[in-house]
């Protein structure tokens, strides 16, 4: 019998660092609260796109709002206790801008590797989302000397064997990266989070168990909602690290 | 001998939602937190527009932010305790829009009375506010039967003399509304903010006491930074009601 009362869809792009943060406190709280968790990776630039917003920083407000947002950054590392947390890469926009190819905005293959896991091995979700998410965010090995993050094939085996894929069976994994099917189920994960209110990362939708889609559904957008999420839902809460409370700046 | 540690500059426009709630928040915390608490009235509108910033209501992903901001705006009432807030004035804009001087967003008298009782009475300005906040969000008695808030001299008149303003000064202090003094004084402050940092209503500004602005100080956004703020300051914080948990949805 479980206790368990909600799904909880935890809608995701391994490059927004909220993302990570949030992915730290749904780690935390996954089994203090009585929901049951999916991960669900989606395409960040998909669902800008689709639901007309734009990046903070390409904003007319940018400039004016720079102090803010780079004291908030290093705050929210303190508050969520990602002590191991680097800054954003340097080369989350490619040299050109957003829609330089070679910026990590523009690079679909972790998002379309983790979409493939979760078709082939889904309980291995999880750990490979928590070990992308590091390896953009927290991972010094995976950034060179220019702060760029580095993403590779080896490394992707490497997260995959570790997150209980069956070393035999990465190769053709790997391959999956490119084909038609991955690609849809991407795009499918876009517009279901965007149909249900999405518009960036992290979205996360809340529905009673057993029901489908709809008005009794919670969207909630960003990481600074867990503690709202928990006293509207009769949740614990006892701070973003569990209780760990953190030092000060 | 005060223990206080820190001056905290809050820095409002009272159409803002949010401000009103952080206000609530910031008059739960100000005995708690080792905080002198300065109530700085500004103008929404001129921050805007300093800072280049645009109403979310008005920005291409406003239609597809629709459903989550109408949850979160209805969550936040049972987060913050804000059982009475009524939901957003019908007159918020005026018919025709921002530039509508209709509408309570292009009416300045509130911000300019909060002024002139800043500089005038500064010992009646937080009770005055809070007045205000609850005229504009959260007392039925000032909209009338199609949602619209209605402000007059007389419901000023009230406020003021409430707040501890001596009722013969009071025909005087109405009139300093229109004052070069007034209208100046309230153009300072959003100079002064939007030059520490400020793009929007409420902006929270930390400084060390006995420090003048500057790089040691924090700059807070809006009302969902509070357990940050609290986290990163090593302060005190048992959620928004300062321990009065609020009920479920």
């Amino acid at each position: 019998m479980s206790s368990k009362t909600h799904k909880l869809d935890f809608f995701y792009d391994c490059l927004s660092p909220f993302s990570y943060f949030a992915h730290l406190v749904l780690s935390r709280y996954a089994a203090v609260w009585p929901v049951e968790l999916h991960y669900r990776p989606f395409l960040l630039g998909g669902v800008m796109a689709s639901s007309k917003n734009t990046p903070p920083m390409m904003r007319p407000s940018a400039r004016a709002k720079a102090r803010w947002q780079a004291q908030d950054l290093q705050r929210n590392t303190t508050y969520f206790g990602a002590h191991d947390y680097l800054g954003m890469p340097s080369n989350f926009f490619g040299p050109d801008g957003p829609a330089d190819k070679r910026g990590l905005a523009r690079d679909f293959r972790v998002m379309r590797l983790l979409t493939a896991i979760s078709m082939c091995y889904p309980t291995a979700l999880p750990t490979a989302s928590d070990l992308l998410f590091r390896a953009i965010h927290a991972n010094p090995s995976t950034r060179d000397e220019h702060g760029n993050v580095v993403l590779d094939e080896q490394l992707f085996a490497g997260i995959c064997a570790k997150a209980g894929v069956p070393v035999p069976d990465i190769p053709k994994l790997l391959e999956e990266l490119a084909s038609p099917e991955t690609k849809q189920a991407l795009k499918a994960a876009v517009v279901e989070a965007v149909k249900r209110g999405s518009f960036g990362s992290p979205t996360i939708i809340i529905t009673p168990l057993g029901q489908t889609a709809g008005p009794r559904e919670q969207v909630y957008f960003g990481s600074d909602r867990f503690e709202q999420m928990a006293v509207c839902n009769g949740w614990a809460w006892s701070g973003p690290c569990q209780g760990r409370l953190e030092s000060k700046l």
